[in-house]
C-alpha cells in the first residue's frame, strides 16, 4: 500500500458563531472569532489517498486528475470566498476546520473513490492546517480499525 | 549594527476594492480577492529593527518592550478582525498588504524610535507575508540611500 | 473521529549521561550529547488529540482549555529550564526525547482524557521535534493495535 | 511503542517514461516529467522506525547507527545520480516516487530489522517528498492492519 | 519605497562540468555535482521588485502580470527542463545557480521595468534557493550603491 | 555582485546572565533566559558572503571551502556547548544572540575575507536564528553605507 498526500491551499474568511447560542456563549466558545465581521484563514489542505501501485505507470493516481478533482469540487468553492456566506453548506453549520475537513470528505470520496483510472484508490485522511499552530484530520469511518495521526 | 527581526502572526479578513472604480474596474484589478463578502489571510508580520548593542546588558532592544508595542500598536488592532471594517484608516483606503505594510510602520515609528530604553534604535523594515508566495516589505524613507531586500 | 494536533514550542538544556555508564561508555552511547556542561534545543511538541465533532460547537475540544492544560502541565515545567536539573522526573531517568515523549504522555493523559467539555476525547500521539532532522511520537498503549507515524 | 522519524535529503534527476508506452502514451501518462532529457528534484526522505525504548540508554535507536545504514544503502546509490541511469534498479522501472519509495524499503528493512543493538525494531514507513507539494509514503506489509498517513 | 517578494518553483536537471577543464578538474571543482549523468534540484525562485504604491489600487504592480512574465520568461524555459540540454544559454556557460541568478535577471529584466502599468518598477533581486542549505542571490548593478542580503 | 547564503545548525547551552547585574537586575532584563541552570536552543547560523562570479568556474566561491572554514572555526567551538563555559570568549561576555553574531563574524572574517580561490569575496552578513520566532544579523562596518534586513 502507498500513501500518496498532495497539498492545497486556499484563503478564506469566516465567522464562528452559532445562532442557538446567546451572544455571552458565543463570545466564551468561539473567543475573538465570533468578530462579527469575520477574519480569515491561508488554508493548507492536504488530501491522502492510499493505494495500490500500477504496474504500468508506477503511479497510485495520476496527479492531474486529483488535482482537477480537487480544484473542482473544493478549491472553486472554498477559494477567496466567505465560508458563512458563499458556501452553502456552512449557512446552517457552523464552518470550524473540524467541520471543514468532514464537508472536503464529502465533497471528494465519491469523485475520488470510483475513478476508472485508479481502481481500489480510497481516501485515507483529509488535513486541514488552519493556521501554522493548528491542523485538524478526517479520519473516514471505512478506515475504524485504523489510526491516523491529525 | 545589529539588526533584530521579530515575528509575529495575525489572522485577519479582507475585501480589496476601491469606490472609486466600476463594478468591473475592480473585478478586473483585484480579481478574485474582490469578492463581495470577502475573504482572509493568516499574515506573518517580520518586524526588522536596527541599533547599536548595549555593553552591559548584550541586546538591542528588550523583546519583551518589543513584544508589547507591537501587541498594543498592531495585533489588537489587526489579529481576527475584518481590516476593511475594524480598522479605521482602511475604511478609505484598499487593504492591500502594500498598504498594510506603511501603515503598521507608522503605528509603530513613534513608540520604537523613541524608547528611553534603547537609544538610536530605527525601524529598517516592515515586512509581511500575505501567503506563502507573496511578501512585501516597507522601507522607510530614513533608510533612503539603502536598499533592502522584499 | 477527528483528530486535532497543536503546536507548542518550548527551548530547554540537557544532557545525555548514565551515571551506571563508564565515562568511555557514556562517551559512545551519546556522543557529543554527552558534553559535561551540556547543551540545549528548541522542541516543538506537537499534541495530538481524538474524539467526535460537539454538534453544537463544531469542535473537538475548546482550544483554550488544551493550551491551559499543556501550559501548565508542561511547558511551565519544560520551558528554558535544564532538563536534568530542574525536571523532577528526569534526575533518575536519561532525558532523551523519546523519555520527553512518555513523559509528557504521563503528564497530560489525565488532565485530558478526563474533560467534563470534551467527553470521550483521548491523546493520540505525543510527538516532539528535538532538531529539524530528528522527531519522536509516543503512541498510548489504548491505542495498541494501530500505528502512528512518528 | 516509540516512533523515531529522521530527515535525510538528496538530489538527483529522472525522467518518467515506459518503454512499453508509445511515445503518445508516455507524454500523456507523465506529462513534463517525460521530457527526453530528464529533469530532477530536491528529494527529503523520512524513515520511521518503531521499537521499544531501551531502559539503559533510553534511546529507539542510535542515530549514529540508523545514519550510517540510510547513507550506506540508499543516499550513495541515489544522491547526485541520475536514477533511471546510475540506479540499477530502474533500469527496469519507472523511477516514480511510489517506486522509490518501495525500493527504498527494500534496501533497509534487511539492514534495520535485523540490528543486535535495536532488538524488535521495525521499519513503520518509508516516506518521500518530492516537491513541497507531493509526498509518498511506503507502508509494510507487515504493518498490514494498520493504516498510516502518508 | 515597497518592495515585493513573489516566489515560484521550478525542477530541472543539470551537471556543472567545464569542458575546458580537464576530468579531473571537473571532479575537483564541481564534485558530486560533476556526475556525468547529471542529477537535479526542485529551484525555489524569488524575484523581488520595488516601487512606489500606486495610490488608485494599493499595489506595486498587479501579480497576474508578474505571474504571467515569469511563467513566460522564465519557468516555461527553465521548469522540468534539464538546464544543459534544454536551455540554449547554458550550452556554453555551467549552470550554476549563480549563473542561473544572472540569466533570469537578464531574461526579465526588459519585460519588467518597462510596464506600462508599474512606471518606475524595478527589480531589486533575483534569488534562488538550490537546496534547502544554499541560496544565492543577484542584485543588478543599478542597485550598485546599495547591498541587498542573498 | 552575487550573494551566497549557506545555512549551518548547531545546538548549544547558555545562560543569559551579567556578574555586575544584581539579581533582581539579571531577572528583569533577561527574564527566564536567566534560569540559573540555563536552558538552550537549536540555532539555524546563515553566512552570506558576496563576490563577482568567476568567470571559468561560474562560481562565487567553492562550498567545500565555505564549509570547512565554518565547521573549523564555528560549528567545532559552539555545537552541542554549553556557550557560558566552553566558548572562551563568553566567559566575560554574555552570550546573547547579538553578541553570537558579531563573535561569529570575528571568526569568519580573517579566513573567508584572504581566500587565494575567492578573490574580492567579503562577509556581507551574519545572521542567526535563535527560534522560530527571533532573527538577529550583523552586518560589518566596511558595509556602512549600506543597510542589510536582519
Amino acid at each position: 500500500m502507498v500513501y500518496l498526500t498532495r497539498r492545497y491551499r486556499f484563503s478564506a474568511g469566516h465567522r464562528l458563531h452559532n445562532d442557538a447560542f446567546s451572544p455571552e456563549e458565543n463570545r466564551r466558545v468561539y473567543g475573538k472569532c465570533n468578530n462579527p465581521s469575520g477574519h480569515g484563514h491561508n488554508y493548507l489542505l492536504e488530501v491522502t489517498v492510499k493505494g495500490p501501485i500500477d504496474r504500468a505507470t508506477g503511479m497510485v493516481i495520476d496527479l492531474a486528475t486529483l488535482d482537477a478533482t480537487v480544484a473542482d469540487r473544493v478549491l472553486e468553492k472554498f477559494d477567496h470566498k466567505n465560508l458563512n456566506v458563499d458556501v452553502e453548506n456552512f449557512r446552517n453549520q457552523v464552518p470550524t476546520t473540524e467541520n471543514l475537513c468532514r464537508e472536503i470528505y464529502s465533497l471528494l470520496r465519491i469523485s475520488l473513490e470510483n475513478l476508472a483510472t485508479a481502481p481500489g484508490l480510497e481516501i485515507a485522511a483529509i488535513r486541514l492546517e488552519e493556521t501554522s499552530l493548528n491542523s485538524f484530520a478526517y479520519v473516514p469511518e471505512s478506515a475504524g480499525r485504523h489510526m491516523e495521526r491529525g
